[in-house]
């Protein structure tokens, strides 16, 4: 299948415009044409390849928010003209118990990542979703709710930033008497908050920006801490039952550590660059734990999506053209957006 | 009341016989004869001020079994004769959350440790258990089962080593067809060899020696495995649902981090000298967590030692006489016990 989209040639160059071929649809597949398509930071941090060697040219992207064109014989999930969202991953072993259990993102044989990587059949390049259309097998898509069909620029990033967020709300049980609180109001935080708060929790950002206090309660805070003058959080001590951290820049994690009350999970959403220096004192006072949380399985990412309908929650975004992507990169890499940017894939 | 012990008059000082007195016997309290007392090795870094300055002259000592021989007129909960038990703390506020629910031990107005500190009539000092009695409120002293009479020596370290393992296999499950890692066989991981083999769970030791095969294996362990050729730990990765580290010494936190499997947890015993440093990567792989765990409550210090009475679990124990201690802090700080000293309170 024919294909326009956005690739990075190497890792230093501008994303350009680049004519490529998709495989063809499968028995199993769908065809979509996309309609916007999010910037992640991990687009940016596998470009520059930040995160070890990479597949050029490389076609980034992977929040994927489309209308369905045309299906595979053996196809039932979906029907042509169906609003369609792909994610992070566009296959996975099927067999392992990860994926026996709908959690194909800790597929113990590897997930397939949607673009920079090679399909399960060991030859096809997989390109991601700057692009004006794409072929998936309907198992690793997600149906749109219709009512969000005026909003799909921001439904797009709920297919990483948006899953990511509401996967560890869910796992760690947020709900009304939680109390959450949210480190870094970003592509990830904001959503965040709008989930915490849609979910019934009291929730409260910490953000080094007091510009940013608006927005937060606007999109539901309760509470919102400038995180400058760490003097502010010493009353905060052991307050929170569940605290999830988008900030990938280095922190002092002890200092939230020691926010969470007793049997309190502080969860690590981003991925700095370095080790967490974890002071081992604050882990046993008040039994507090650590976790990890990586974006969410097909099943959750359809009831993400569900929840979304029903509450009218999408991510706030900045709308932009295919000219303006390398603007954009470097804006995300300096926090400056509000709070994702879309590629409005109609002008590639 | 008068009481004969052992004390430390000075960081650097031996330790030497001590007379002084304790409290009165109040209304609530319950006083003891001490049979035996263990040498946790929180005694050490406490007389050698590693945690701060101490008081001094210090009776160290938190793992003591005695016979109760005279209570207060509006005790209830034992009468003269009976086996009794005292841990790591004497009192704590009992009105925050955490007392209220048990966890004495978290208590946010900070527990009363068992000596090296002042009781919260803010006045009277607190001596430990190397000692040849002890006055302690009855709501903060537990039962020993009369079974383990006869064996009250190894009773003795159930109170700070046992119930610090217990709980962390309580509190994460610990059951049939969960794979359980103790990391490090010494005072605090033997207790948790017998405990989790008794809880049903499949128990893995992992040690540095490997001369302790044979004796993991008989404290109930279904596989021993060797931590000095780490190649040896790569086959077991992602295969544990639940590792305890009891290891104070520095370690790589994150070569454990990668044996567990999803949704596993690491618990945090022993606590290091420094911050662990732990790639987030091996968190978000697999939705892993890290966690603290400190002793426990009272009324899961009695469910500990019930159930210790049903399954005949004792410590496994070298019982010194008051001339030997210094001699036995040398050994505990080279880790050369099987697998923990026992005072024999008689030869004070």
């Amino acid at each position: 299948m024919k294909s326009r989209g956005l690739a990075a040639l190497s890792a230093s160059a501008p994303i350009t415009r680049f004519d490529f071929e998709r495989r063809d649809l499968g028995t199993h597949d769908v065809a979509l044409d996309i309609a916007f398509a999010g910037i992640c930071h991990s687009d940016i941090h596998q470009v520059r390849q930040e995160w070890g060697p990479a597949i050029f040219p490389m076609v980034p992207g992977h929040e994927i928010a489309g209308t369905v064109t045309a299906i595979g014989n053996s196809v039932t999930k979906f029907k042509v003209g169906d609003l369609i969202g792909v994610g992070v991953f566009i296959d996975s072993c099927r067999i392992c118990e990860s994926c026996k259990r709908g959690l194909q993102q800790y597929c113990e044989n590897g997930m397939t990542g949607t673009y920079n990587t090679v399909e399960r059949d060991g030859t096809t390049i997989a390109y991601g979703g700057y692009s004006n259309n794409f072929v998936i097998n309907e198992d690793y898509a997600v149906h749109i709710p219709a009512n969000l069909k005026l909003q799909l620029e921001g439904v797009a990033p709920l297919l990483c930033a948006g899953i990511t967020l509401y996967s560890p709300l869910k796992t760690w049980g947020a709900k009304p008497g939680m109390r959450v609180g949210i480190i870094g109001l970003g592509g990830l935080g904001h959503m965040g908050v709008k989930f915490a708060h849609a979910l019934g929790a009291e929730v409260t950002v910490f953000s080094h920006s007091p510009s940013k206090e608006r927005d937060a309660k606007a999109m539901g805070a309760d509470h919102f801490v400038v995180t400058r003058d760490l003097a502010t959080l010493k009353p905060l001590h052991k307050s929170f039952d569940l605290l999830l951290n988008t900030v990938s820049a280095d922190l002092d994690i002890n200092i939230y550590l020691d926010l969470l009350s007793l049997d309190g999970t502080l969860v690590v959403i981003g991925l700095p660059g370095k080790p967490y220096a974890v002071n081992v004192g604050s882990l046993l006072n008040g039994r507090r734990r650590i976790a990890g949380s990586m974006i969410g399985g097909i099943p959750q990412m359809q009831e993400m999506l569900d929840f979304c309908g029903e509450h009218s929650i999408v991510s706030d975004v900045e709308i932009i053209s295919a000219d303006y992507v390398d603007t954009a990169y470097k804006r995300t890499v300096e926090s400056d957006v509000q709070y994702r940017f879309v590629i409005d894939t109609s002008t590639i």
